[in-house]
């Protein structure tokens, strides 16, 4: 039973795709990231903050998987952060409507005592120097940190972003990210020059195309799932991460070997998360569903070939 | 060793990319099917026109490799097949600059009586008639028949291409191309429609991305390799389709398992075709090479992961 610390975002969404809309709903990177992440056999922790308009249910939930939130701040008259998009009709870009970033803007992480030598740190997409913030106050340099990022840190804190990447061991990111980070269109060349920035371990997101994890000169691929209908997208990357996050903390074993396993059930879990609105699909999967999809991962990627 | 029918153009290419452009080199769906085909144990022959401007060179370099040019016309003061196109910077799109039909025209394709009873036919994107025309002179019915197809007959020849399609096992056609031809963005429910106008396989390349291969409700995903550097993707799918046809004229065994195994190979040997201008990569590539990124396409796709 690995620890495994989550730091990201508690959220309202509120989410429009072709196929209808929600009122505001339980969203955010760690609520996503934790949902997945406890289909392990982890200790978690979730570090973030909210206003007391944020539903007990929702913190309910998360506790009842075993996710530990004494470092979610509760701040007392306080909105929690929200955030409303639009989904265009092919589910692949979509226009952010609204940001309130509220309570989050003030945002100052405390890592729970308990959580200080946690084996696994998740770094959810926020502001670089939040992400440093919570590396510093770990007690033992933990076994794996992965940080999630996106382009808005590229555009406006890029020197923060190149400090905290430093200390890092995985860099998720999705695929135009890794060229606008690196100026180069190949995928290749872009993980090679993000290797150089400093993370060991280089994980490029392609969403319906799958994912790559790129090693000094090892590469594996996952794809995604061919899935009938993609419902609604919103959460995908951080159930992903939550995925990768939480199957590297249960096994506790950090070689390239063990991080492709992590990229399968990451990519798993996703493939679940996007049938339905928001954590609906996350909430009620089941250890059975996991492992009959797990099973349809293989027969989609798995050949034999004789060499000649 | 199985007899391997290819039918397709054989074609001048002029071709200009980010990295530089050719005069007319050699191009043509056909002659990309017949040497990727020609890595394999195959009798091959190919279904084409040329004008008497196609150089000598050009045919030796096919018949050197096994490939059975009897079915070939030249016609006296005809003009071969020209096209010419740019790429993009992004190398995923393109513009045609010029196309100059020539003796393609008036094509009327004639099978040599020795492979009439060939064990695989592979149709190259041509008019869905001439496909047609093909596959009537066949004494015996193939083991399998392949064709690919594009965009531009369904724009202008959809009823005969329903028609071609009544008769064949497998298609092969991207993505954009099989989302046109079904409306349906989702690639798993436009398998399923092409399933129903026909082909019992379905085979949707998506460049870069992969390709997915549909037969009834088992699906198979092969990556493309992530390459440093995509020089000129020109002939990347009928080089595609020609390890796919090739591997399996050779096996002779059209199992789902082993159009696994030929999707691979088609992959493998695609990865090869984009490295340099028209057929320069494909013209002296060795089976060390061949085997070698087999070996990489392993690596890159194949995990084990423990059902819980």
């Amino acid at each position: 039973m690995g620890k495994l610390l989550i730091v990201g975002t508690l959220a309202f969404d509120a989410i429009e795709t072709p196929f209808g809309k929600t009122d505001k709903i339980l969203g955010g990177a760690a609520t996503f990231i934790g949902l997945a992440a406890s289909q392990f056999k982890v200790d978690g922790a979730i570090v973030s903050v909210v206003g007391d308009d944020f539903p007990e249910d929702y913190l309910n939930l998360l506790s009842s998987r075993n996710i530990d939130l004494s470092g979610v701040e509760i701040v007392k008259g306080g909105k929690t952060f929200f955030w409303s998009g639009r989904y265009h009709n092919d589910m692949n870009s979509r226009d952010t409507l609204v940001t309130e970033l509220n309570t989050l803007a003030d945002f100052d992480p405390i890592v729970p005592e308990d959580y200080k030598d946690a084996d696994v740190v998740m770094l959810g997409n926020l502001h670089p120097n939040i992400q440093l913030s919570v590396i510093n106050q770990m007690t033992e340099r933990p076994k794996l940190i992965i940080l999630d990022t996106m382009n808005f840190w590229m555009d406006n804190s890029w020197d923060e972003l190149m400090d905290v990447i430093q200390h890092i061991d995985v860099i998720t990111i999705n695929d135009e990210e890794a060229r606008q980070m690196t100026s180069e269109y190949s995928l290749v060349k872009a993980a090679a020059k993000i290797h150089e920035m400093g993370p060991q371990y280089v994980v490029i997101k392609k969403g319906e195309h799958g994912a790559l994890l790129f090693h000094k000169d090892q590469v594996f691929f996952a794809p995604a799932l061919p899935l009938e209908e993609v419902f609604d997208p919103t959460g995908a990357g951080d159930t992903f991460a939550g995925g990768f996050a939480g199957f590297l903390a249960e096994s506790k074993n950090i070689s390239f070997e063990n991080l492709k396993k992590a990229i399968i059930h990451g990519s798993n879990l996703a493939s679940f998360s996007v049938e339905e609105f928001g954590t609906e699909r996350m909430k009620r999967l089941t250890k059975e569903e996991v492992n009959m999809r797990l099973t349809q991962f293989q027969k989609l990627t798995q050949f034999d070939i004789d060499l000649k």
